[in-house]
């Protein structure tokens, strides 16, 4: 295991110790619980938006957590979900009496803790609405969208939300800001090595020389296929055919792309994919809007990359283009 | 050699292609060349910063062009330097009649070709002052520190000088900040593995299963020892204890602190070197102004880090607190 890392049981907490360090003008944490993570720049009467998820995919979740986009994080440890006490606990914390959104990826453990929790802030007489977050195509058929997994997509639900909520939207105008980019937005990935888990010290699968998987999780779950690798060119017609299939887009509409390294692609990499993925909506006379490129939402260290597409109207663009600012994502307004 | 790429010697262009595709509002190139990178907005009257380096160390380097930081950058192929026409046909192109600083890192072949582009924009009556980052303290003794190699810490560098620059000062006045800030700036660096030259295939050289190689350079130049992978813990102490045996700093006295990722190293783990470092440096009172932590020079997928510290005053303190705002760096100011 190559990692820069103490102990392996410790793993979240330092890495929440060493957050807290290096940003405590902008995050805190209450109950002093390390993993009930928040905006330390709460706003009375704004709608709050609350996520949260395991450890291993940064800048997923807690760096979305500021202006512009979230209000808290549940940060549970290395791929599981924060408690629903930790949530409970976020939640009554950035209450600013104007409701609370629950936005997360659509995970069993997630799903059961999320909901538990907003039961005790309705008992509290907050407020509390729930999406999730599932774009992943490759992971369920579209006949079975809604149990597809939650990937990088989820980052422009919480721009979306995340501005509506900045701007002074109701909860249910959070909500509906949500929703329409849920409909609106398809993701593919696809992964070139594994990662390893602090605690199990070794990977638990493994990819050969030349080996690929398609449609692998972000926790390393099973593809649709593995094989040679393809090029940036192969890769981002199959991924574009794979979400144009599932969420047709005609010519002449405009779209977000994000193209996103699960952790150890270079950003070159991901550039040259970005630049294969723009070629081939230009052909399509599909227009981009934005483009972003990075690391929006990681395993760790796997190489591999996702491409995620946005359908927009004027509305969801003037979201996507409303300024933002947290540790881990600026964006100028 | 598992990378998103498609024919290994397009590599740098098609990484270019899709920058410009991404980022056609900040960004663009001038001479058809897709090399000679420049900002879209220039600033009349303002001192022009150009920049250059090999291709592989995304965002380094070309990720600095932008407003607060620099104004152009030659860029080379993959570990190589750009040559001396790039330099000179940026320098025109960026030059806004105040003068052009050169800041990039001391290698060979940079100097040669910075220094002559500098003699071709001297004959065209645009004044040109260069400077080098040369920061990595276990490249050269304390004796020979002209001889170091320029790593991370150029990023102070760049924002400094970058700042004083959008602030209006003149020339003398940009190339003092970037002096100042080189002086204070030191950086140790380790790798945990290789890295693969697209062209090339395969990595030049390897490291065990559980080695790793303490001051290592960002293209693989051997380091100082090569050994059994530390904790975090221990890689803060080894690295503070190198950086200030060169450059000690008095309890009480303020800094600023880059943990940079060198490409496969995930986000989590810098976060736990970065608090592994705080806590050294509260222990000997020396106050951490402000921390960054994420790739701000990387090579490739190489999975390791590097710690860089700065002793700031009250003046450089506002340098790096200025705004920035390039594709790849934003800072609100």
């Amino acid at each position: 295991m190559k990692k820069i890392i103490n102990r392996p049981e410790d793993y979240t907490d330092d890495m929440l110790r060493g957050i807290y360090a290096a940003h405590s003008d902008l995050v805190r944490y209450v109950e002093n619980d390390l993993r009930c993570y928040c905006t330390a720049k709460k706003k009375k009467g704004k709608v709050a938006i609350v996520t949260g998820g395991g450890t291993g995919h940064l800048p997923l979740f807690l760096g979305y957590v500021g202006e512009g986009l979230l209000d808290g994080c549940g940060v549970g440890s290395v791929f599981q979900s924060p408690s629903a006490e930790q949530i409970y606990n976020i939640s009554k914390e950035v209450d600013a009496g104007a409701g609370i959104l629950y936005i997360y990826g659509n995970y069993t453990g997630d799903i059961m803790n999320f909901d538990i929790a907003a039961e005790m802030c309705e008992m509290d007489g907050i407020q509390v609405k729930s999406i999730v977050g599932a774009d992943d195509v490759n992971s369920a058929s579209s006949e079975n969208a809604g149990a597809r997994r939650g990937v990088a997509g989820i980052f422009f639900m919480y721009k979306c939300a995340g501005a509506k909520a900045a701007k002074g939207g109701t909860l249910e105008e959070v909500l509906e800001a949500a929703e329409k980019a849920k409909e609106n937005i398809r993701t593919v990935g696809f992964s070139l090595t594994p990662c390893v888990i602090p605690e199990l010290g070794k990977s638990n699968f493994t990819l050969g020389e030349n080996e690929m998987a398609m449609g692998m999780g972000i926790h390393g779950e099973p593809g649709v296929w593995n094989g040679p690798i393809l090029t940036a060119d192969e890769l981002a017609e199959e991924s574009l055919d794979t979400i144009l299939k599932d969420m047709p887009v005609e010519s002449g509409e405009e779209v977000a792309i994000l193209v996103n390294g699960l952790g150890a692609t270079s950003l070159e990499e991901l550039y040259i994919l970005s630049g294969s993925i723009s070629k081939k909506l230009e052909a399509k006379k599909i227009a981009i809007y934005r483009t972003f490129v990075g690391e929006y939402a990681t395993s760790m260290e796997m190489a591999g990359a996702s491409v995620s597409l946005m359908r927009l109207d004027e509305e969801q663009k003037r979201l996507l283009d409303a300024p933002a600012y947290t540790p881990f994502y600026n964006q100028k307004g």
